[in-house]
């Protein structure tokens, strides 16, 4: 936007200056290093009058840039996610349907997890879109992503899959209520009118503990063993995913773990995408979501982390070249013998190379 | 097409000179001005000799290029839309079917729309593509596209979605008089041999006025929330949507709407896909299309408007940096106390941007 | 392939040179000239020495290269579409396939058909990949394609659907008598059990003529209409479907048109598509292939021609800027008032342009 | 990553040198030499320090790079591509499925084969990405990748499925278990709870062996002959497939051959993705792995090289015009005349290519 008459108008969006800039700079430089995120937000030149605009409101947003957008690419994530469960579940057989048979069938439900994994994906640019905290945390150990940066995340990443599955219920309360037989009764499998696999997973009737466990550490596992082979510049570049593939071919990836690995326990392969869910359908009264399964509640909370270390891990052993721990001598666990002294390196280092 | 011998022959399209090729243009200037648009059609350096042709057809439609995308756009878009929906309920359980069971099911309808809006974006490059007045409104209010276009834009949209669902019609009488049971049946849901939601959108049975307008509310705001972020350049551009991919991800984002929030009032998302089949349905004899659902017809007119709206400005508080009201002071509300000086300023802008 | 030794071995492959070369040249430009084709194959600089090897089939297919091309590229095409009919039709409801209810269903041919549309154009990139002689024709008429290649597209084009529904058959032949009731059975539609519908499309029961072709000729026209709109670099770029994109825009409008015009007459759209198969389900022995659906045979061969050109006229007429005849004065009718005349003018363009 | 401050830390990951760094290099040529592999280990130069850290497990990968990259990309591969059987399979017509009838269908199948493939791309960049023995050979043959590198190649993808099949065993054992209707059951078709068609492929019943052959042949011989399209630089660019787009296309071909050729034989066309499954069921107890379909476990072994080899010899036959020795006199068939003296030829002309 040039302005070649110099004249500023109210009209003419985000141009305004003020003499306290500076200083606002500062606060929001302040603020954002407090939260463990980098001082300065991603935003693009272009846009960087923006920072410093008089609106309140612009300058709060600046400062939680990142994590607002993991809330958002979270939240889109599971109203496609849940929405998609919400239709086929409640809408199962319905005869009025075109085509005679409800409206979607499984497919649909692996269609609907890759699509708001695809969007979510494209909102959540500005903080690199992991929209799950067991690849942030895998991101932290192996690609030098600040683990400063991970309560931050990981909070957003809750709080999008909690409003997230908040927004499904809003939208088909009227269809719980009709399939559940009224508006008091809110049950989970394998009660027979269950609706509660809407929001958060549930297993499969008499598959042990192992067999839960093993089911999300697998499907995790390869969700970040594709992810750091799709985002591999080593990887010799003539099939790469990077840029506008990356969405794309994570589409598919969660597609394909939806239609391979998905029955055991519903893939879900993310702590945000079933603990937010899971305590607004508990907020909403849902009763059991805890104890049904064997208290199997944990096991989307901890094996997701499991696997994707593992799958990381062993992407590294197996395949990366680059800069990882793995490749460090003796795959950088001596660092765990001085932890004090090696702590600081690495902060000297990532001020180094403007991370922090 | 160079000329290097000079002549000008019959056969060498395009090529033709006339004397009064000023006058001409300076009249398509100024009907396009009248129109709302801007003064000079957007054709491509190449094709410009075209506008000057002594075909008048060519001149008139250099008048009216931007309307005439929009409406093929909706068109098309409307064709395999509708298409898809009579297609699976007609043939529904169709046992002579390959396969036994019909010629597509529930998800052929989401692939329907999805291919139509896909489609019809690359046969609307032209106008912008919007397809959709809710869209284009959105993009008046936030985006400055000049607010005298949104006249012509939606009555062209309107009329897409008119003749393309007349088109879908007269396709399938026969099977539309087979279903119904007769030449002179025609029913719309909840009838038990219902065709008119082939046409336009019915909701659910029993559901409250307030989540019919909540479903097409949130479905519209996450439709404008999404393609903002598909648009954004500001936001980080590693995962951008942008030039050929952004036909692709509104394919998957219109499926995805259709399979995760299709059910309650099946997605109209949009007047012109919706009021303009209505119409059409109504004039070739459907009865009953105003007062279904307890005169639902209103609600996908007005909540796409709203939902549409909620979402870009949702997005433009939330992540957007560049060039917004939201970004200005008083989230630009400010102009509201002067509108007339406000008015006058944007018309400068727009001005001095090329945009009017 | 650089030759630093000068030394050429008989496993340096497609090197080797000829005294007669230049003969062998113009004996190649020679038989293309005569068989309607531009003189010069389409080979890659990097290829071209291939032309001249001592291989004499090498030479032969230099003359036959476009045909070659359009007809492997219709072979396939029919080899996917053709193949996933037989398999859903044979293997329907089948109780031990995977999901207990056969192998595919309707969808599966709507995948069928548009891989084999976009496979087939990957293979068929030397000719330009028409695959279908509707649009072979449109593009002679509007495009400057010249008419003396029509002839030979259109033989190759039929061979490709002849054979490649022959290798379906050859497949399938197990399944055929198994679903038929005996290795001399071979019926086509309305019998109960018929299998003649793999190979070329049947219309609907009770479908009036005008119905019939009303079905082929609007799939047509939008097949046409989309195609030149993807092609068309003035439709202002931004969602531009040229190059890579374009076989998988191409996938996604045969898919469309299959969910969502494909019921009453099973979108031939392509008399190649359609004849070929047709000639070879009577040449093993099906019987009433003229016959069935009132010797709906011609509709096939006629509508995909009407369609296609009502649809790239209608393009020209809306949208298209470019040179066309429908851009020229009188919309390029003048030319039927002085044929002879027009066809020298167009003859000298065409050669100035280096199109024959 | 800069260093400017010239300290090394332990932090610094992949940064150390040692003094014998030339000696280890050396080791890893001479090793990787003896495999047939390339001396040089295909590392980027950002990356290539990794080559000389002290990490012994670092050097030691750098020998197999290439065998590494088939196994993972079969091993995830099959992963999807069973997975998705046994998904289907085990799930088949459950009630409680949302959608109630199943975690899947048949196409859900095809589905999981297409991202085992693409995925499975993405991961084995450094070897050409051939995770199949067949192309390999064909690529051998026609391509001028070296021999030698055949067997070490065969016998990774081999390993890949075998490891990838045990990891879908060990994930649905309680299915399976459930299915089988105990632990000590382990059935292959035509036995009515047979559950070992999740591991490698059985034919139809009453199959000829002829017709056994003939379907893996065609299915190979299309992969092959499509895929030496897409990589074809020669088949004039425009529909190019290469580079990012490849395995988008390998995914709809494989597909496509999922949907079109998947019934009589389940489309094994790859000895890796048949065999190593199969010899995985044996060791797991399943019986009757070797003598079902009238001991057909040797056509997926033995016709996808029949079919590869044909479909690369007719794709160079028929459109190919580069180096190749079809392209070559005599068909390159001279060569067996003087077996010795070519292979010399070959190896000089390798070692002057770089290729060994």
């Amino acid at each position: 936007m040039a302005h070649p008459s110099g004249r500023t108008t109210s009209a003419d969006w985000s141009s305004s200056n003020f003499n306290d800039a500076d200083r606002t700079t500062s606060h929001v430089h302040s603020a954002r290093a407090h939260l463990g995120l980098h001082p300065t937000a991603p935003i693009i030149e272009e846009h960087d009058t923006a920072e410093h605009a008089g609106n309140v409101w612009v300058k709060f947003r600046a400062v939680l840039k990142e994590p607002l957008a993991e809330f958002f690419g979270v939240l889109i994530m599971v109203c496609f996610g849940d929405g998609s469960v919400a239709q086929v579940l409640l809408s199962q057989g319905q005869m009025t349907a075109p085509g005679g048979n409800g409206y979607g069938d499984y497919q649909s439900i692996n269609w609907g997890w890759g699509f708001g994994v695809m969007l979510g994906m494209y909102i959540a640019g500005d903080s690199g879109a992991y929209l799950n905290p067991a690849i942030t945390l895998t991101n932290c150990l192996l690609r030098k992503l600040p683990w400063r940066r991970f309560p931050i995340y990981l909070l957003a990443q809750f709080l999008g899959g909690f409003i997230g599955s908040g927004i499904v219920y809003a939208n088909y309360i009227n269809g719980i209520n009709a399939f559940e037989g009224g508006p008091n009764l809110r049950t989970v499998p394998p009660a027979p009118k269950a609706t509660g696999a809407i929001f958060c997973t549930y297993p499969q009737d008499d598959l042990t503990k192992a067999s839960q466990f093993f089911s999300e550490f697998i499907a995790s596992a390869i969700l970040m063993f594709v992810i750091f082979a799709l985002k591999d510049i080593g990887n010799k570049g003539q099939f790469s995913a990077s840029g506008s593939w990356f969405p794309l071919a994570l589409f598919f990836l969660i597609f394909g773990l939806g239609a391979c690995f998905g029955w055991n326990t519903g893939y879900a392969i993310n702590l945000a995408r079933d603990l937010g869910p899971r305590l607004m359908s508990y907020a909403v009264g849902y009763r059991g979501v805890w104890s049904a399964g064997g208290y199997y509640f944990w096991i989307p909370m901890v094996a997701p982390f499991c696997g994707c270390l593992f799958g990381g891990v062993l992407y590294d052993l197996a395949i990366f070249t680059g800069p990882s721990p793995i490749n460090a001598p003796w795959f950088g666990l001596k660092e765990l013998t001085k932890p004090r002294h090696a702590i600081e390196d690495r902060k000297e280092i990532q001020q180094r190379d403007g991370l922090v």
